[in-house]
């Protein structure tokens, strides 16, 4: 085995091309082994086996800096680069993250895990190297899917202004998480059927040199390539033609499946789903939508490149038609796009993660909230036990959206909420509207919840009670209830339970109203503390003498962390909180 | 006169060639009275007239939709829109805003001011109106300076998508505000040199048509083009060749000068300044790291696009030469970079308007801080007096910093403290840094200030008092002097003073003292309120039975507003502080 025995890339580059062929299959059955026992990134993984070999029998990293875009792509380069025991040794599975990571390796120069920043972030380090003499390559490996999104048109664009050694490899393999979308990929294809050749070129007419691989899963071609531009002089784009899922047929058939799985039967590639259930607000939100949408053709939904964060698998897209539009990774255009529909008379939806959104808030800002266009957002796993890598926390949405005027955030605490507020949504015209959708299983609250949400601001009292009044936003009204039967039980306390429903803004006569009879006021946020909900509570009782007590996360990053300590690190179970509520109570 | 006969499209309609020529010289000759007296954006109209021309001659509006991008040079589409008497008439001069406004016109269509917005919101147009089964063009008018931002980018690349008709027109002045930046500039530079011909297009790269106008301030050649173009059934580019500042010498000498001009002497050029003592904390900047790059060949400035709002000037940014790094319209990118060069060795300080850091929250968030890369961000012109335009209101930029871990925002209150805190901030390693520059005249606050700021979240006691504490943030720090001064007089209350200095979090050491012998704290900041300092602070005091009062802006959109009234709407007078504090003491 060559695996075995290759602790960093100087190993890499005693291999022969023959031997350097058995050691991609190797890399696949491993792969194959641990992604199909543990989940991860399959595709994209499998595509890159003999390019990431090519670059470190060519490069030596790291005096050559190579930069993976978004990274969920380099595992192949963690096993090279003296990571290969997290890959071949079940128990030590987890010893490396997801994404690119430098405390893991000197190989890895950022955390990363968005998507299209590699050449900005690389066209950095070409800019550092050059102001302090140094030498070496800087390399930027960019997927085809994520040239779609602004920062890496921007990086690509200013990558010719900086006329040194720079090398930025383009993996094309024809898909983003779904199919691509975009103008852009017309031309690669021209460039590919081409073989390179085409006159009309997006990299030359971003001013930057160019080269061809045919075959991108070909290491002899591709360290030809690589050889030609290594100590290149000046910006550079090597664009290689690969196969998402390489080496795996069933992955090789089904890109978009394969893109990121569970842990699935590598017999058969059947897709098997966890013990505990599925969270299903997806499926519900595009199952809704398909059929609203055939009685208003003004509907339509949104993606940025991700499809299935609210449910729409291959088939639905195609049911939906032209009410159904991907932009590609484009989160701030469809931002724009969603408000120029509203304003022509679509009723749009833009369907996101909370993590990504993070990428539109100028457009939320200027191009839909200071124009009050009726658009909705509907932000996905908005909470803290979302994800919990690093690079896609879903911690920070509430107080980014939370500062925009105009914006009405809305956040629904149940199933039957969630389904009120989606069609309130689209039926009014008057307000650009988000949804937090609950990022818990799919669940019904029983209990009444209002169809109009045009009073704005008025939070819903669930149980009247005394002395103390729990406002639970969203996802965590279920923890207000839990926390209030447990004052009952252990003090006979009657907790006055809150549903706020609006993240945007302060009920003030209800505040008002909690006043006579109330000592504190307790709020409890699926999310970090710092600009968020709680807060605008504490102003608001800032000079009368009812206590306030804020729960949500403390401002910090946090990477793979285990949830449930996390929780309690933060006081944001049950117990913990009533237990810091009775310490206030006189 | 013809000029004063247009009331409407339709009035341009009935000119002949020749009549129309006329028109464009009587609209520069207005222009240049109205820029002249009252200052406002100049090249870009100047450069503008024939096109604008044009389009009402051969487009119906508002039946046939045209989004300019920016809106910076959508005066001559104001004058030919029923608007002409706010250009014609003194007195009326300000009828109209500097920008888009649909509540002014039904021919505009969206309230704009940041760039590169125009592709992807008439791309919303478009999809709207094919949704809904309407007829109609529509236009989107986008700068070459506007085409490195990523949202343009973006929105460009989705047109192809889109599939039916939609026309943008790439005005092609050869600048931005300043001097362009970016590989894609070289291949404008070949299109026009050969006359649209040259087969590597990035337009078409783009996955759009593309038809050239050399003479793009001739109202023949444009009406020609613009008729070829009309009704087409699918997304087209219309790239045209003009003269930014066309038809006004000292303009077409000096582009950058009178991008944007304070009022000036129409017959020599000279730009006059207004009575007031222009700021000149741009000025300081630059001066400084001119010099401080001249010992450390590490330090980089950064410029998206707005050299002058940190003081670089052309004939600084010649003596910077490598030091000095202008992308583009494109902060996203602008902030990667300086997360890569600080990476890789050097010192990169970016210096960005706050109503344009709005564009790279997420770049700040997971490029820089998630790595912790210590680069540097200079926010200028936060505060609630610097802009008034809604779309250039800089309210937002502590809500938005604030919630991203590890980024330290610092709050300078005078000149010395600035000075000290940019030093600071290049000599250390530790964090990225963002400081919020004074939005003040420069002055001196002949208080001792720190050398060092590694300690995070240490507040300065300028003056110890008792009962009231005044926690007065940047430049407020003054207005928080003027009011315990109130207070002393009015009441013989002697207020403790305290510079916070750190926006990002709470010296809890500090706070705790207080707790000690004041009944209320009071913060005060020049920003919006909700998810700002204040309420951070009002949070920390939640149970304590000490009063918290928050001073700031309440959440909402303003336009062309007076800023004095402005601040009296939000108590943020010392007479209305010292009223409402005395208001909550016992």
């Amino acid at each position: 085995m060559y695996l075995e025995k290759i602790n960093s890339p100087a190993d890499v580059k005693k291999l022969s091309v023959a031997e350097m062929n058995e050691l991609s299959h190797e890399i696949r059955q491993v792969l194959l082994q641990k992604l199909s026992a543990h989940g991860g990134h399959f595709g994209p993984n499998f595509g890159m086996v003999e390019a990431t070999i090519a670059l470190h029998y060519v490069f030596h990293s790291p005096e050559d800096k190579i930069v993976f875009d978004v990274s969920h792509q380099s595992y192949v380069h963690k096993m090279l680069t003296g990571r290969k025991d997290a890959f071949l040794h079940a128990e030590q599975y987890d010893e490396v993250s997801g994404y690119s990571e430098p405390m893991e390796s000197v190989h890895d120069h950022f955390v990363m895990g968005h998507t299209s920043t590699s050449v900005s972030l690389a066209g950095g380090l070409v800019k550092g190297r050059d102001l302090t003499g140094k030498g070496g390559n800087v390399i930027a490996v960019i997927g085809d899917g994520s040239l779609s999104g602004g920062e890496a048109l921007e990086g690509l664009d200013y990558a010719a202004e900086l006329g040194t050694n720079f090398i930025i490899i383009v993996n094309d393999n024809q898909m983003s998480i779904a199919e691509n979308h975009g103008g852009l990929y017309r031309n690669l294809q021209e460039l590919r059927e081409s073989n390179g050749q085409c006159p009309c070129n997006l990299f030359r007419a971003m001013g930057l040199d160019y080269l061809y691989v045919n075959e991108g899963n070909n290491v002899e071609a591709l360290i030809k390539a690589f050889q030609q531009v290594k100590d290149i002089d000046h910006p550079v784009v090597v664009h290689i033609n690969t196969l998402k899922g390489k080496g795996y047929a069933p992955a090789e058939k089904d890109k978009e499946t394969y893109h990121w799985t569970m842990p699935f039967n590598p017999e058969t590639g059947v897709v098997f789903h966890p013990s505990e259930e599925p969270q299903d607000y997806a499926d519900l939100t595009a199952c809704y939508l398909l059929r609203r949408m055939q009685e208003d053709r003004r509907i339509v939904a949104i993606s940025a490149g991700t499809p299935t964060v609210m449910g729409f698998t291959p088939d639905r897209r195609k049911a939906a038609g032209k009410q159904f539009v991907d932009v590609g990774i484009a989160e701030e255009h469809a931002v724009a796009l969603a408000s120029g529909i509203a304003k022509n008379g679509g009723k749009p939806l833009f369907g996101v993660y909370s993590t990504f959104i993070q990428r539109a808030y100028d457009q939320i800002s200027q191009d839909l909230c200071i124009n009050r266009n009726p658009a909705v957002l509907l932000v996905f796993w908005g909470s803290l036990s979302a994800m919990n890598d690093v690079t896609h926390l879903c911690f920070f949405d509430i107080p980014l959206l939370s500062n925009i005027p105009n914006l009405v955030y809305l956040a629904p605490t149940c199933r039957e909420e969630y389904m009120a507020m989606l069609e309130w949504s689209i039926r009014q015209n008057e307000h650009p509207v988000a949804i937090r959708v609950p990022a818990t299983e799919l669940a019904y609250g029983y209990r009444p919840v209002d169809a109009d949400y045009s009073r704005l601001n008025r939070y819903q009292t669930v149980r009247k009670g005394s002395r103390v009044a729990i406002l639970g936003l969203g996802s965590f009204f279920r923890l207000a209830e839990e926390t209030a039967a447990l004052l009952k039980e252990q003090k006979g306390i009657e907790a006055t339970l809150i549903n706020p429903r609006y993240i945007t803004g302060v009920d003030e006569a209800l505040m008002e109203e909690l006043k006579a009879d109330h000592e504190l006021v307790v709020t409890l946020e699926d999310g970090v503390l710092d600009g968020g909900f709680g807060e605008k509570i504490a102003r608001y009782f800032g000079c009368s003498p009812i206590k306030v007590l804020n729960f949500g996360a403390q401002k910090e990053f946090v990477d793979r962390f285990d949830v449930q300590e996390f929780l309690e690190k933060n006081h944001l179970t049950a117990p913990q909180i009533a237990a810091d509520i009775l310490q206030q109570l006189a």
